[in-house]
């Protein structure tokens, strides 16, 4: 696979509000309890787009990786949370995902396209806001974690986006790209009165 | 944890006949890709019960473990079928799976006890089945390759049960395995035509 230039502003049209991270640092447990879900929901995510398309090579083998590193992030919030005490839990999810998926269109090609894109979208947000907390985080032991995971949810939405490029013409993604960018933004204009990493 | 002795034979109520293994050494190929998908299947079951069960901390904790170590042999099968030129692809599954499946109980904490079972029943029988794959490959790299993934295989049907046990009374526990032992057997009492790991 060629690795184009990553397409950080293309994922994200507009950046994260203050708002968003003064919620975030009055909440820090919660975040890190959905952190733990998001990281879980991630794995499941690549998981599923493997099981969907068996005999895309490319795709089975960028994705097993990511689920394999999703995994072990997992492991690793769950041992902050341990050590804080926060038991594991069910958590509400806020309207963000949802609102994503709604966009994938049923009909493939289309729906590998928009699941790629949308799968991408969700970790380029996650890497914007993981970097706001480890630059706002009062916690230095937890903003120096947040740091360490910032890397490879670089990687990933970059993967996502290597893999739409490998299975569709450049012009048709970046198309399809900024009209998803501009919903994922619409969908976090307004903080979710409930504090998540995608609230 | 505690970790009991691992009741290999409680899982297996009947040894696996001839006539598998030497359907499965005639179809390596396909035995091989079959056993990818096995390895993408358990690691999305191990996902499935942390979605389900997510405030079970030991269960988390344990199918973590398991899901990653499952995707990490589900890579190492697709590096053995990529040297040997063979393409990922779908393949038709055998009824084993789908017929433990239909035992597993609607009503908790049934669902949660027939869960593990089933799931350490498959990883019983694949330990097994792998065993024999080792002691009867007749290409020596292939032999070692299945010889190295028995061992964790065992460990995954030890959990399965520990997990049993730690949920459950051990007598409920070994009642209920002892029923679902039998079907597991009678499933694989008729060969499947299709050669496959559970056929």
């Amino acid at each position: 696979m060629n690795r184009p230039p990553l397409p950080t502003i293309e994922f994200l049209q507009t950046p994260t509000s203050p708002a968003w991270v003064e919620q975030a640092i009055a909440h820090l447990d919660t975040i890190l309890l959905d952190h733990s879900h998001c990281e879980r929901k991630a794995a499941g995510v690549a998981l599923n787009l493997m099981f969907r398309y068996p005999s895309n090579s490319e795709l089975v083998r960028a994705l097993t990786s990511i689920a394999r590193e999703e995994l072990e992030h997992f492991e690793l919030v769950n041992q902050h949370l341990e050590r804080r005490g926060i038991a594991l839990g069910p958590l509400s999810s806020p309207p963000y995902a949802a609102g994503l998926k709604a966009q994938i269109r049923p009909q493939e090609p289309d729906r590998l396209l928009d699941s790629l894109l949308v799968a991408g979208a969700i970790e380029a947000r996650s890497h914007e806001r993981l970097g706001l907390l480890a630059s706002h985080c009062p916690e230095p032991e937890l903003a120096k974690f947040y740091r360490s995971l910032m890397a490879s949810e670089a990687r990933h939405y970059g993967t996502y986006w290597i893999l739409a490029t490998t299975y569709f013409d450049r012009d048709r993604v970046t198309a399809r790209l900024n009209e998803l960018a501009v919903v994922e933004s619409e969908l976090l204009s307004t903080l979710h009165p409930e504090p998540r990493i995608h609230s």
